[in-house]
C-alpha cells in the first residue's frame, strides 16, 4: 500500500503522454495547482488530464502557505466534490504544491493515491520524489506530515524553460548535493561548472542522475530510519543561516550550498575529504549561493547559533550532522555548534575562502 | 511500519501493568485523554504511565469535536512540548479520542508510535481496535484520516464500571455485531440475553470474542479493500437512522442495534438467513435498541431516504451491504434504498415485529 513510488518517467515534452506513463485508479484527478503555475502551464496540463475527468484545486504555493490550512483547503474541495477512494491527485508544480496535494492524499479517504508532475528543478531532484509530504507550523518546519509515496512522478524538464534564474539556481545546489553524497562521477562532472550550468540552463544530465541517487537512497531506507538521513548533507548549517536571514531572501537552495561549503571545510578536517579539493569546492558553492549579494547581510554568529540550536530542537535530533570522506561517501559526525559556527565563518567572509 | 497491530492484552487491573505490557520508544509519552475520563480515571493512568516521563493533552471528546480543528490542537501541543520521533502518544478514553489521538501520532514527524487504553465498552471493542484514525468533516463523517495502527491496545474492563447505562448498551449493539458477522457460537451465547447483559454489565466474556473476530478481520484485510467491509454489518440503516435523527440522542450503538435488525430482515428474505431465527434476533435488537423510548420521535420515511442516499456518496461506495447467510457468514448484497426503507419500517413501527 504504502512503498516506494517506481522510477521516474523523464524526458522532454513527456508531460503530452501522462496517461499512458502510469497506471491510474479508475476515478477522477484531482488537480493540485498554484494560479501562477496554471497561469503558465495551465493549457499543457489540461491536454495532458484531457484522458480523464478532472478537478482542478488551486492553492497558494509560497513557502509561508504551507500550513495545516492550506492543506484544509485542498480536502473542503475534494470533499465538496465528493472524493472516492478511486480518485486520484496530480500535484502540479513545486515543492510546497507536491508536499501539501501528497498530504491531503494520504489523509482523504485514509489514503488515495498521488502523482507528481514538478516544474521546478527543485522539486523535480528533490521534493516530488521520495514520498514525504506535510506542511510547516508556525512552530517549526516540517513536523507535520506523513510518509505517502506517489503512484508516480513525471519529470518533464521543458517546464523548466520558464523558471526564474534564481529558483533555477537553487535546483542546481540541490542537484550538486545529490551527487556529492550518492554519484562520485556526476559530481566531478558538476565541478567547477556551476554557474556554466546556471546560465545555459544545462543541468538536464545531473537531474537525471541527481534523481536516479535519490531513488536508490529513498528505496534503500524508504522512512528514513537511518541511511536517508545523508540526504541531509548541507542542510544542517544551511538550514540555520536561512532561518537566521542570512541575506535577505535566501533560497532553500543557495542556503543548502553555503551549507554544503562549510560541511565540505569540515569533511576536510574530520572526516579525510581531501584538502584541496574540500577548499575548491568550498569556494564554488559560497561564490554561486552568494552570487555577488551583498556581503553586509552576513548574519552574527549569535543569530546563527541561535538557529542551529532552534532547528536541533525542532529536527528532534533527525538530522544529524552529515560529512563526506570524499565525493558519493557520506558518514555521520558528530559535529559542534561552535564548529559549524568556525566553519560558517570561513564560509561567509569574503576573504574567507 | 504500519501493518496490524499485536493481539490486544486484556485484563482487569491490567492497566497498571501498562509499563510492562508492550514494547515502548525511548522518549516520552503524550497522554491524549478528556476532561471527563481524566476525572474519573485520572489518578490510575498517571499512575500506569509513572514508567515514563510524560506531558498531558486534555481534548473536546464530543462527536461534535472530532473535526481537524481539535487534532490541530493536539499536533499544537506536542509542538510545543518539543515532541521527537522517539516520543509516542497514549491515547486514554472513548472512541472520539482514539481517532483523534491516533490521526495526530500519523501526522507528527510524519508518523510516531501510538497506544491505546480505551474507557468506553464501544472503543474497547471496537474504535481502538483495527487502526483506523480521523476526524469528521462537516460535510462528511470520517472522511479525513488515516490507517496507523496502535503498536499495542491495552483493554482494562474495570474501566467500565463508571461507564454511564446507555454508552454500556451501546458497546454491547457492537459487540453482538462483530459476533453475529464473525463468531457464531459468541452470538448464540449472546442471543436472547442483551437486556440481560446490559443489566448486570456482563459482557466480558463478548468482550474477549469481539475483539478476537475484530482482529482476525482486520488481520485478514488492513486497509479494508475487501474482507474488513463486513465490520459494517448494521452499519448502512443505522447510520442513516442517526443521521435522520430517529429518536433524540440515539446513541451509535443504538442506531446499528437498529440497523442489524433491520439487515437480518434483509437476510432471510434476500441471503438465506433462516427467518424464525431473523425475525426473534431482529425484535430483540429492536427492543433493545428502543429501550422504551418513545415511538413518536420516529423518522419520517422521507427524512431516511435523504439520509441513505447522502451516507452513499459520502462514503463513495465503500460501504455496501452486508447482510448474513446464517450467524458468522456475512455476504455482501445489493439491496436498493426502498428496501432498506421497507425494513426500517417493520423494525421502527411499535406494531411491526
Amino acid at each position: 500500500v504504502n512503498g516506494p513510488s517506481p522510477p521516474a518517467v523523464v524526458g522532454s515534452g513527456r508531460v503530452r503522454a501522462l496517461g499512458t506513463a502510469f497506471e491510474y485508479p479508475e476515478g477522477r484527478a484531482f488537480l493540485v495547482s498554484s494560479p501562477g503555475v496554471m497561469d503558465l502551464h495551465g493549457a499543457a496540463i489540461r491536454s495532458a488530464l484531457s484522458f480523464r475527468s478532472f478537478v482542478e484545486i488551486l492553492v497558494d504555493d509560497r513557502e509561508i502557505a504551507k500550513t495545516l490550512r492550506g492543506v484544509e483547503g485542498i480536502l473542503e474541495a475534494a470533499i465538496a466534490s465528493e472524493v472516492r477512494r478511486d480518485d486520484f491527485v496530480v500535484a502540479f508544480g513545486g515543492g510546497v504544491v507536491s508536499d501539501m496535494a501528497g498530504f491531503a492524499a494520504s489523509v482523504l479517504l485514509r489514503g488515495i493515491r498521488w502523482y507528481g508532475v514538478p516544474t521546478t528543478l527543485l522539486a523535480m531532484a528533490d521534493a516530488a520524489i521520495g514520498g514525504k509530504t506535510g506542511v510547516d507550523h508556525p512552530a517549526a518546519k516540517n513536523q507535520i506530515g506523513t510518509f505517502h509515496f506517489p503512484s508516480g512522478v513525471l519529470v518533464d524538464p521543458d517546464f523548466l524553460e520558464t523558471l526564474p534564474e534564481r529558483a533555477y539556481r537553487s535546483g542546481l545546489a540541490e542537484i550538486y548535493k545529490a551527487l556529492l553524497v550518492g554519484d562520485a562521477e556526476g559530481a566531478e562532472e558538476m565541478r567547477g561548472r556551476l554557474e556554466e550550468l546556471a546560465r545555459l540552463r544545462g543541468a538536464r544530465r545531473a537531474l537525471l542522475r541527481a534523481i536516479a541517487v535519490k531513488e536508490r537512497i529513498v528505496r534503500e531506507d524508504p522512512f528514513e530510519s537511518d541511511r536517508r538521513r545523508v540526504l541531509n548533507f548541507g542542510h544542517t548549517l544551511g538550514h540555520a543561516l536561512e532561518t537566521a536571514g542570512a541575506y535577505r531572501d535566501l533560497a532553500h537552495g543557495e542556503a543548502v550550498a553555503l551549507g554544503m561549503a562549510a560541511a565540505l571545510l569540515l569533511s576536510s578536517e574530520r572526516s579525510g575529504y581531501p584538502e584541496p579539493d574540500a577548499r575548491a569546492q568550498a569556494a564554488e558553492l559560497s561564490r554561486f549561493a552568494r552570487a555577488g549579494r551583498a556581503p553586509e547581510l552576513c548574519p552574527s554568529r549569535d543569530a546563527i547559533r541561535a538557529a542551529l540550536r532552534r532547528d536541533k530542537k525542532n529536527t528532534a535530533g533527525r538530522a544529524p550532522a552529515v560529512l563526506l570522506s570524499r565525493p558519493g561517501a557520506p558518514v555521520i559526525a558528530d559535529i559542534s555548534d561552535e564548529e559549524w559556527l568556525d566553519a560558517a565563518e570561513r564560509i561567509l567572509l569574503p576573504t574567507g575562502l
